[in-house]
């Protein structure tokens, strides 16, 4: 059960290497913090190496990549291989620009990943090379409904097989699959859209999640993604009279705070396919 | 009317490119989420181009510049000329080092600006050499006050004029000039300077504001600078007992996410001169 | 007494530059406005000489260190000696990697530090080598107790004699040595470590109250140790039902802002060794 997945982490406290743009660095290692997880940034080529090393896990995301964090991205993404740490890679806006898909594929190639996660624009840029990704949002000519919901299960069964990572693409419907079955899970609130970084957040607390729970990595994945889903809502919620983005941000980290095994499990919504 | 300029950022939803500092970047994302634009961040080389092309707009600010971010500032600086993209210059810290002063005034020299923004101090800089920025705050001796504010006026239209921007000095008096008109607004609140990044926040959204008003440039960033101040306003009122600067940054987005035309048109302190 | 440390910041409103890592910088810059200080951020080799020339003390965070910024680490520092400027060390991370520990003792070996304040696994890494960094967390074997107090004291001040800074070590317990006397501060609560950057955010303080009280520098930096330790419990005490680690660091920083001389008297809890 999720809440099984939550308790290992708190139990865990598994430190995460990510490394990550700096647009939503600060609240990648807080979520992480509250999760029970613990952050460690790093993207010099010379340093990644002993700081992943001392990690159980590495989050990479390509958000505001350069030249420097790319080769740390590459080295510390060998390590981890080699030590068999879980990797997930974020590919912020792949298919906006050349450098970032290219970018994106190289890892895939390179590396062994064991989760990508990404909108639905960025996965199928990395699957078929024809996502219409608007800037780091979703093209809403990709989204995933209920309409197309049998033919994106397929879709992302099938990325999952051919990259052999576990592929969470999240949207208003998130999935998350492997070769074989898929969570579609319905948590979330619009309104998180209008936040900046809940997918960054999402994904340094999947490698947590990864980390705690070695044996049973969809499981893991889409209990972090029923997680930031249900903290969404229940930080809506807590949204008062006069309150917008900036206080939201905040109501949803601390709803991760508070998360406990019981509440996640009572307000998870998913179906397995 | 600004509340006319405020519902076209709201129907648009422009994506803007920041190629900005590390130290204010997420309250700049999320202030542009905020007002109903969309940001996106990248400041390597490789990847401006591609990245500058799929926005609407570019806002340039040289905060925390390096040598990589400066090459980036020109790449992306020319694709947004060659597309007819609004370009905004943020020359954070003109005056302060050689570096920041020289980046900018090349950056002017090179890149067709359609409005700087900035404080008194560094738009002196690049006017006449002589602002004398303290840090990244403007020096008491250069603010515009009631007394010089006549002489200020003139300055920031013949600014306007030798540049061919629109430019904006903010302050406790902020001015919004073309070389024929200027907006002499007084929003905002003092308590505003003991935040970090309220004028970088400012900048982003007056590139949104200029990318949803093409015709109407001056209008535009007039509206968006009484739109911060307006929210600085609302922002402070709602600071409740034993809440400081960080609550008051929350409650400032907040405020930007929740405004709309009737209460800036209200709100809105300003004459044209 | 730090009542008057305290006044002395808020009357000098010192200009800190501070070389700092991008997870935590916008906390810092904020908590150093909260406290009375001024926040600039640059590390670009090319601008920290400029920049570390108009500010009053220099704040050297290895937090992310790269190969660019940890060349503005040097030319920073040595322009900071030449002024006379202080100069903080926060080596985080140092023990975790051997770039960070190699670039912190190389630090202090070519730049005279007037203060160093790191957790006691870095600080143990940079006094005998053998710090057991978990991340950037002090390792539990290494925490300073009631029990090993004695002991911890004298290391503290013979680091702090040795390395001629004065030496803040903080964790549960803190300690504020020179060579021959110990500060034991007990402010503080555990769920500060549930938030990421506490630890720069008093570097940056500690470097503003350096600058403020340049004749009585060990108690200058037991007084911003003190600061946000207490600001710690009253955050703590001001978090509402439902609210966590976020909301947490917004209520720190507030009460930083917040803090007079009388408060800050009263609430210090230190004894002097």
């Amino acid at each position: 059960m999720f809440g099984n997945c939550l308790e290992n982490v708190r139990k865990l406290m598994p430190l995460v290497h990510n490394i990550t743009n700096y647009v939503t660095v600060n609240d990648v290692a807080n979520v992480l913090l509250a999760c029970g997880g613990s952050p460690i940034m790093s993207d010099e080529p010379e340093d990644v190496s002993d700081i992943t090393s001392i990690c159980g896990g590495l989050n990479i995301n390509i958000g505001t990549l350069n030249k420097q964090s790319i080769e740390a991205m590459f080295v510390a993404g060998a390590k981890a291989n080699e030590l068999g740490h879980p990797v997930l890679l974020d590919p912020v806006g792949a298919g906006a620009s050349a450098l970032r898909t290219n970018t994106a594929l190289e890892i895939m190639k390179k590396i062994k990943l064991d989760i990508i996660r990404g909108n639905i624009s960025e996965i199928k840029t990395l699957a078929i090379g024809s996502g219409t990704t608007r800037g780091v949002d979703a093209d809403a000519a990709d989204t995933v409904t209920e309409d197309n919901l049998e033919q994106m299960i397929d879709f992302a069964k099938n990325f999952a097989a051919k990259s052999g990572a576990v592929v969470a693409i999240t949207g208003a419907i998130d999935l998350v699959a492997d070769a074989n079955k898929c969570y579609v899970i319905r948590n979330g609130h619009p309104k998180m859209s209008r936040i900046t970084g809940t997918g960054c957040q999402l994904s340094g607390i999947a490698t947590a999640y990864a980390v705690a729970n070695p044996n049973n990595l969809i499981e893991a994945v889409a209990a972090a993604v029923c997680l930031m889903g249900l903290a969404g809502e229940i930080g809506v919620k807590n949204m008062k009279e006069g309150e917008g983005n900036s206080s939201l941000r905040n109501h949803i980290i601390d709803a991760i705070y508070n998360m406990d095994a019981e509440k996640l499990n009572q307000g998870a919504k998913y179906e397995i396919r």
